[in-house]
């Protein structure tokens, strides 16, 4: 324990994630999380802000806290509010504003930073996880949905309007399927678990998860004929990026990555098959953070 | 004279244009070129070297020399040297040292910088021409092929192996038309300029300049098709760009929008349309540099 504190320079480094159903808590010594805690998310920044308070003495913080909050939505990087959060419901919250009022009586010298929770996670990757040591990484996210980011020359890229890379909302199929967004061929379109889930539906009728499809993919015409198209899509993302930013790697993970074993590697045969000769393609990885990535960006954002 | 040398610093700037057929030289004050000069470029870097040298001598370059290069193909970000200039026919060029040895008699100062031609074109609109004032930009130059890149937060991006954004070899369709990349689907493939002309040639065999055939597109059902689809990937590229990067502004340049007029326009309204509502669509702008971009923007880069 004082070996800990004196790396920390008497300090103590804690990281959130908040997404749409969870609020996770965790300390973090040395880039890794050394103590943790998850809880539903509460309704209200008010609520969420008491939460993070009372996990912060759960897990014995005290002195000079260094809190990095990840949270879905829009971030305000001027001000670190949180512009809009359809997840949450949130508009306009200073949740960092919250917290310290949260914590006001206890004596901690909170020092809070707040980041889009993807970013968040891309920056986790880029610092301890499949991207250490790189100086421009993407990641892309395969979840529900499809979410990622860009680190260039060592630096998260946020965008002029602090929603990050929208990189599952990026154009595939001109005109194609309709997206959750409102547009029509996006990435996610194709590729995103709900899009994976739909087209399986549509096809047979039958409601199954992405993964279960995935797993079925053999012996079942439409789940092949489903994930092959997904694949593509992924494949098309990876060469976008590298062709866009010409990063060395692209991190892939989310959970249906971490779900669907064997996709990465399909994933990245098919990138590097698009990338063609004479062309470098970008290294492709597997993410190592899975869920504490965010919790671990943020906190070390907050550094 | 004495006002813009004292402007200076007592220094002089210099920018550098080297594409496949010309080679440009210009003097640099006050972001704007006050004297340039216009060649045949040789063919060895040795002779490119003395055609620098002697212009620098003709434009009376004295003292300490900001000269700045931008150059057709790739530059290595950590040397300066040209890794491979397809145009050129160079290969491991280190131009920097030839210009150096060339003007070693002279007395001057010199320190050269070297850049892609394109990233420099990229610089010049966002430090003073359509861009200026911004923090995030793309570029989108349309010409015989389609080249751009990216600023974020005030910052070239050189990418990992500096070959800068290739935005023109990400793909618009998958498995689509082939272009000259080798690869298949490419932005280039349908709206580049050779690519114009060649799919207008494959529908009505005549062989026209992709400017004619714009001129044409009210009277000419397949030019106006052609030109459509050139329009489509236009839009879906700035899509995918302002996805990606969330840049404020996408800078639209090249021969091809500087010779079709109202082709920006089209491009900038269909890609208005893609955003859809509740999304935040960037400005689209046209480049202000034209001619100038590279020369300007190498300059700027060398100060």
């Amino acid at each position: 324990m004082r070996i800990q504190r004196k790396e920390m320079g008497g300090e103590m480094l804690f990281g959130v994630d908040i997404g749409g159903s969870h609020i996770r808590v965790g300390r973090v010594v040395a880039e890794r999380v050394v103590q943790r805690t998850e809880k539903a998310v509460g309704k209200s920044p008010d609520t969420v802000a008491q939460q993070i308070a009372s996990t912060l003495a759960e897990l014995g913080a005290s002195g000079t806290v260094h809190l990095g909050i990840g949270c879905a939505g829009r971030i305000c990087p001027q001000t670190g509010k949180v512009l809009f959060s359809p997840n949450l419901g949130w508009r306009d919250v200073d949740l960092a504003a919250e917290v310290e009022r949260a914590t006001q009586k206890t004596g901690l010298q909170l020092l809070v930073t707040m980041e889009n929770d993807v970013n968040a996670a891309v920056w986790g990757e880029f610092r301890c996880g499949a991207g250490k040591g790189k100086r421009n990484i993407a990641a892309v996210f395969v979840g529900t949905g499809i979410g990622g980011g860009l680190v260039i020359e060592g630096k998260l890229v946020r965008g002029a309007s602090g929603g990050g890379a929208e990189v599952g909302h990026a154009p595939f199929a001109a005109g194609g399927a309709r997206c959750v967004c409102g547009r029509r061929g996006c990435f996610e379109a194709y590729a995103g678990g709900w899009a994976v889930e739909a087209h399986y539906e549509k096809m047979t009728g039958k409601r199954l998860k992405a993964s279960e499809i995935w797993t079925r993919r053999r012996e079942d015409p439409s789940a092949a004929k489903v994930w092959r198209q997904a694949i593509e899509a992924l494949a098309h993302l990876l060469l976008t990026l590298s062709a866009i930013v010409d990063v060395e790697m692209v991190v892939l993970g989310g959970g249906i990555v971490e779900r669907c074993e064997g996709l990465a590697d399909e994933v990245a045969s098919a990138y590097r098959d698009l990338v063609g000769d004479g062309w470098r393609a970008a290294d492709v990885a597997v993410a190592k953070l899975t869920r504490d990535a965010t919790l671990v960006g943020a906190a070390l954002l907050a550094l």
